[in-house]
């Protein structure tokens, strides 16, 4: 079995689970920049004990690579969990991160995020790097 | 030996690895927010293949809570690798990350670093909820 | 770009970074018993501070699943670094890990592992609970 | 507020919590060896979707060294969650790990274990290099 069965993809406007990059079209080589990744950017995900994205990771591939590297990893681990029972908890971790990165050649941008009961999802995004 | 041996703390200022934890004095119960955490923020950290922060890690402790919840884990993971050697590649991840979170109760938010040959640090920062 | 195109696939005994994944062929339900995830099994993969394994992922697609649960994340972070320089660092560690988990139905367990420059691997091995 | 205020310690024979270390008096340099890590040796601590151990994190501070370095992280990340209902899930990750590492000077193993209701926890081990 492959993962390309298992990571599911969409229109990230209709379908709450796929991950949502934001970044700019074009960027300066070697100068820092923000991405947002984020998931239910249109239709908000449940954020429960029960049911919450676990992370989304973001990984780049230049256009002339062979290989991705990984840029990060974003975890949201508190879900309304407490000794006094499931969502009674003081805080919740939305599924929403900024990250501050350098590329130095253009490529894509690519977010694999997982919901700990829907599984895997993935969204990519090109990047122009002059 | 216990970790309050090892993890470092001090003024971010003079400091470049102690972690800065950005967010509102005051927020309002329930409601999303940001909080942004960073290593060298006023004196920039080295981020090569060689020297680089790893990851951030915050916490909140309520005020009336005997255990801290995680909120989030903030990997930085891209620092120059490549086939060609290292610093020769494409990407490069900043140790800073913006998360976005929910309370109902006032408290402390706590952040761990680590950089990957200077160990641990932390620092915290108290916050109200209304 | 979708992450099929990236995830690398083939046979560990002679491409050394395919993660092995070692479990009984067939299991009771709801007993634990250990898996071993690994790298480099039969041809040792570098471990430098330029060059490493950096995490297997492992997941449990259920045969009448639709989507895979994540078991569990396996990080390798010590390769040598130090303040003295890459490679002279008291620490390694091997891209190798036994987790200990409880099925109650048959399906395919799966690993998706990372090298911090030759990119995302994947395997998969089926398992039968009774 | 400082993570010393935060992070638990006991006995674990007599506190389910606290993350044991199991690794030999002495290796040789250079050497691989195994390291187990674990929570609820003694006293198994519930697996729930609810009320779990998420992750451990193991760190080496070497005898004469300033800074501790990551060994590993081990997550543990299937408890019971599925789209019927908490608990009724195929699969669930016990609180135990084996890693597999190489050290060349003696010093100190420190375990950092989290409870998602009762917080962070801590060990350590002394182990000698020859
Ligand atoms: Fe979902
Ligand atoms: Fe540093
Ligand atoms: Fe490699
Ligand atoms: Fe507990």
């Amino acid at each position: 079995m492959k993962f390309e069965t298992l990571i599911q993809s969409g229109d990230w406007k209709g379908e709450k689970h796929v991950p949502v990059i934001e970044a700019p079209e074009e960027v300066a080589s070697g100068e820092a920049f923000t991405v947002t990744v984020s998931v239910g950017k249109e239709i908000p995900h449940p954020n429960t004990t029960e049911h919450h994205i676990r992370w989304i990771k973001l990984f780049f591939k230049g256009e002339d690579e062979k290989f991705p590297f990984e840029v990060g990893t974003y975890e949201f681990n508190a879900h309304g969990e407490h000794v006094n029972g499931p969502n009674t908890g003081p805080a919740y971790s939305e599924p929403y991160a900024v990250a501050k990165i350098k590329l130095n050649k253009s490529g894509t941008l690519l977010a694999m995020s997982y919901c700990n009961i829907h599984g895997l999802w993935e969204n990519s995004k090109e990047i122009k790097v002059k």
